[in-house]
């Protein structure tokens, strides 16, 4: 089973979001456009508009209205690539460079500026307050978490719930609030909007973890970037913090980790982050957090949907790339 | 007559907004706390909460109400000023060292990020979908006028309609919705609140029309930071754009102004700007503007009031700071 065969039904509405996409980013500033662009088509699984579309069928299912709030919650994602990327220094991201490196930092960041700001315009005709607080909260605490993970670098003796709140902060809320909005736009019960919240959130939770796992075990080919890229920028991950517990790994890693890393020490790391069995210790984490999003998923009702919720689930933390 | 003077009748509700302001960007993450309230401590004239409080005193006036917008729309105000210092490679703004340069850019481009957030947070508890409408209209309009700073940067050629929608875009916009906010938030008439906001766009011109001329004018001492920055940064501004009509004076200056110049190009190119009367025929335009700032006022009933408004724009169109 793969995105596609999942995402086979919701066809049709995920080209109306995708068009839509490109749409809201057009701009006679011809640069902001063309980076805007550039990123949308980098791909990307798009599972924020997804989850917004099926949260919405377990109420009233409106396509005009969803396909607004689809888009404004994409987009505010790449605003946070965007910006992410001038943080990371990154210069690929999908096997595409990245807008700071083609356009350099100021672009890049007036460009997540730009369509932060479009998406702001287009939840603006929402008339649901509380979608708005939700939003506003998560958006806060992203910004917040941006920061942590800045401060955080390099810092091996950090606590494993610093770790989770950044992953939170960093790819869960956002996740969450994509449920929790497309069933408040679909005027949901209560206690559906709050299931379907608390499974993005643990979805997201296992997401980031197996992120994480990926950057160490995956290719460069499959990631679009360069393995070990969270090491080589200082990004203290699940499997280092795990690997840290035995004190001897913990020196070793120490020394290898720094700026201006080479490719020799970035495998050597990783070789013995692996051989202390921390990966695995990681994945047993992410299946955690993944049985969780699950079982959130029984307080739904018994539609169709909700078995591409599970699918979903299971695909994303199963993932190899 | 000067801003304390002027401000006097409304100091016990900048003083409410003043310890708001500060309140609303606290954070756990320290280094957002620090860098926002070092921004906020180096002052400014804080003329966007007075026009949201002295707009609403032609409606019915709830500060309550009103310090929240007063306070979101200053810090939207003051995120697009630490975005500006990154895009600028500004080291000093109203004397004080910028976020920027105590923090880096990157702590600054997050700081920018979660000052909006917080305004976002703020206004999301406000009812009326017009208000949010506006902003969201405004803030991408700002964005877009970012991008066009940086690329009319050294470009002579420029029209004059070009200039003009750039510094509309920079600061005519948010003062006009400052007022239109202010009075929708006291639910003013609707001929009140076009009055309102036509009043503080026109004077937003006449008032960065000011600062150009400034730039060019004042004192180190006076502008906190060293005369002739926009010559410096590229930023081609109204004295130049009038300068440049004359054939010789237009070559002159494209010599003179560059990347890396000389301070003692910078007083040639000022001295040259002044000496063919390109300040008198900006200081023209800005008073044109002023003018039709004051007309609009013949709109609003006469109360107390309105002659704030007229002494600020006043104040404001013949400041030497």
């Amino acid at each position: 089973m793969n995105l596609i065969e999942i995402y086979y039904d919701l066809r049709a509405d995920l080209e109306i979001v995708e068009k839509r996409l490109l749409k809201e980013v057009q701009s006679n500033e011809k640069v902001l456009q063309k980076a805007s662009a550039h990123l949308l088509k980098a791909g990307g699984k798009r599972i924020r508009p997804v989850f917004v579309l099926l949260a919405a069928k377990f109420g009233e299912y409106d396509l005009e209205r969803l396909s607004r709030v689809a888009v404004a919650l994409e987009l505010i994602h790449m605003a946070t690539l965007v910006h992410d990327d001038v943080i990371d220094d990154a210069d690929k991201r999908r096997g595409s460079p990245t807008v700071k490196s083609a356009w350099g930092n100021r672009i890049a960041m007036y460009t997540g500026d730009f369509i932060l700001a479009r998406a702001l315009q287009i939840l603006a005709d929402v008339p649901d307050l509380r979608s708005h607080q939700i939003l506003a909260d998560s958006i806060v605490q992203m910004c917040e978490g941006e920061i942590e993970q800045v401060r955080d670098f390099y810092r091996f003796d950090q606590h494993l719930r610093t770790y989770l709140r950044r992953i939170k902060r960093k790819t869960a809320l956002l996740l969450s609030v994509s449920c929790t909005l497309g069933a408040l736009a679909a005027n949901c019960k209560e206690t559906v909007v709050q299931a379907l919240g608390k499974y993005a959130y643990n979805l997201g939770m296992a997401f980031q973890i197996t992120d994480d796992i990926l950057d160490m075990t995956a290719t460069e080919k499959k990631l679009g970037k360069p393995v070990g890229s969270d090491l080589r920028q200082g990004n203290i991950t699940l499997p280092v913090l795990y690997a840290c517990r035995v004190p001897e790994t913990a020196n070793t890693l120490r020394r290898l980790i720094h700026r201006d890393m080479t490719d020799q020490e970035v495998a050597s790391a990783i070789s013995r982050i692996r051989s202390v069995g921390a990966i695995e210790q990681s994945q047993a984490l992410a299946d955690r957090y993944l049985a969780r999003a699950l079982k959130h998923l029984d307080a739904l009702p018994n539609l169709e949907w909700k078995e591409k919720l599970r699918q979903i689930a299971i695909f994303i933390s199963k993932r190899e790339y």
